[in-house]
């Protein structure tokens, strides 16, 4: 986001917060920030803060945050969750320069060394309680998405949380589990080396993700998580049932069923393609 | 397999055999093949037979086929389980001259307009009860893989099965069935575009592929195949349990432990990266 928002002249004066010190220090070798500075400090005279911590901190944090903000500054959190962060906030005087968003993006890999320039252009973000938010709060958000080539579409924060379990959260569920599973058996790692070219890097690249990120992830989206992930292992303990009956015709309804899923991807690729070009052009 | 065998020297008349009339022309229009002979004549008189079909039909088909062959004759297969075909075969006449091979490689598309050239360089190839093969017929088959730009290693067919049946039949199964279950949720398809950008669609991929190739391939290693499906589902639970226990410690215990894979994936894209460098020069 540093990156982008400096290159779009959006940010002109970027200032680091964080506790993590060889992090702090990396962040300003890299040029992401100019400098780095205390966190009262630099809440108390910022026109924008962008919060990207683990989001149980988040919570914790924004509304003290907020208490500190000077008046007309605007404040956007990163987060993968949106209900807790609204409830923590539901109250506070200084609900309307929050603006609480989602922008859909991101890799395996974090901490400074990780940024890179266009990760967020043509992803989606998502606006939760759009209707809390000053009218110049979110003018000031959509300019930062825009300039960071976000799509920014609207959701109310549980439709939210909902959605992002089945598609994402569980994704990463699923990940951390095929990896720890196939970890377990192949003692000899050369097996893994040896027979990974297929598909196996693929399904499990966001086992590599960072358990201090998705652990609190997990934990405040728990109920929706929890029926995705209740269907996910029936699913599977279904297709288990008619594998072991050889139930081939059953088996190929299943395959087939989910091959659907080429369609909906396809579809996503033509869009980013199209979105592409435009940009392009 | 035949635009780099071709473009090797390896192969200078190739002749297609396919079940499907369409896919017959297509391979011919791309230049695939030279032409397409009936089966019996084809391989009545082919120097080099490459089998490329589901296993259960490789299976089937193996035993006639070898009884059709002229002396002097290799063939070779591509199946994705081994134990089968090797069983198929065991006490035929003519078992030296075949060599059971498995090249791991392949995409989420199938016929022939999904092959492309350099699809194999770089990737293993396992062949399995190398000394129930002829000298001659392994040297002709190790010119293929070779070519081909594989590295090519030697096991057991049961350890073979048993090993895919982990890293790459359970990805496979995993995807397919998180393809599923999101599908089954998310009726509303507008979400799955909108919030895809977060790792699903690499982890779904592998829901794309062929039920025609898949669903004997996991009947054929049923029970390699259940004992890691049994695990996985297992460990899913597990990780569901102390999720609805809120037992963070425990959540981030099993995630830094799938985290370990990267260190084992990186491995593999060095060592990619190092045979790439090799080519290259």
């Amino acid at each position: 986001m540093a990156i982008d928002l400096r290159k779009a002249g959006v940010a002109t004066e970027l200032i680091g917060v964080d506790r993590n010190t060889a992090n702090s220090e990396r962040a300003v070798e890299r040029g992401l920030v100019d400098r780095i500075e205390a966190e009262d400090k630099a809440i108390s005279h910022a026109d924008l803060v962008i919060l990207a911590i683990p989001v149980d901190a988040m919570s914790q944090l924004l509304p003290s945050i907020l208490d500190n903000v000077k008046a007309g500054a605007v404040v956007i959190d990163a987060g993968s969750t949106k209900s807790s962060i609204a409830k923590a906030v539901a109250h506070h005087s200084k609900r309307e320069q929050f603006v609480a968003a989602h922008p859909i993006a991101g890799t395996e890999n974090s901490g400074p060394d990780a940024a890179f320039s266009g990760l967020f252009r043509n992803k989606t973000n998502i606006v939760c309680e759009r209707d809390k938010s000053s009218e110049f709060a979110l003018t000031v958000a959509l300019r930062v998405f825009d300039a960071l080539g976000l799509n920014t579409i609207f959701m109310e924060a549980e439709e939210h949380d909902k959605h992002v379990a089945y598609v994402s959260h569980l994704s990463h569920v699923s990940s951390f589990l095929l990896g720890q599973t196939v970890l377990d058996i192949e003692k000899d790692e050369k097996n893994i080396f040896a027979l990974a070219g297929s598909g196996f890097a693929s399904t499990v690249r966001l086992a590599k993700s960072s358990p201090e990120m998705w652990a609190p992830i997990f934990e405040q989206n728990l109920e929706y998580l929890s029926q995705a992930l209740s269907e996910y292992i029936m699913h599977l303990q279904k297709f288990h049932y008619h594998l072991m009956k050889r139930d081939t015709k059953e088996l190929h309804r299943i395959m087939s069923g989910a091959n659907e899923i080429r369609r909906v991807l396809d579809g996503i690729e033509l869009k980013t393609q199209s979105q592409q070009t435009v940009t392009n052009n």
